[in-house]
């Protein structure tokens, strides 16, 4: 089966302030040598058997656009990848 | 400079009410091929360029511990990439 793995991710410009309270926490802990941290959201999508890879690709495309993502926002990346059950 | 890729997903047998919610919504947007859905938190942490790839992997690995999952029910991947500024 195929199995969809998205990131959902702040576009450029947008704050993300827990990423920011991350950053300052590990910079707190000695870990100067971070200079950049970004936050987002991942998600696994399992398919029924039936569905082949351009079913998959255009089903995560739509599962993103309408419940995974706030396109005014964010943004979204996935791999496709076959499993064996 | 290095690029750590995270993901912090949850332990297997760890309930994932999102998910669960995630699904359900896309079930009921018509998506009856959709037969699994898991959510994680994804991290992208940026290394200061006198680091090197060893160095990256072990800090990653320490922010992940310390900082970005809890141990007790979550999970963790990284992949490391060598990026221009």
């Amino acid at each position: 089966m195929w199995l969809a793995k998205v990131i959902v991710s702040y576009k450029t410009g947008i704050l993300d302030p827990e990423a920011k309270t991350i950053h300052n926490a590990l910079i707190s802990l000695g870990y100067q040598d971070i200079n950049k941290v970004e936050t987002g959201k991942y998600f696994q999508i399992g398919f029924s058997d039936s569905i082949d890879r351009d079913k998959a690709k255009e089903l995560t495309k739509q599962a993103c656009a309408k419940i995974l993502s706030n396109p005014v926002i964010q943004k979204y990346t996935f791999q496709l990848e076959e499993v064996s059950k």
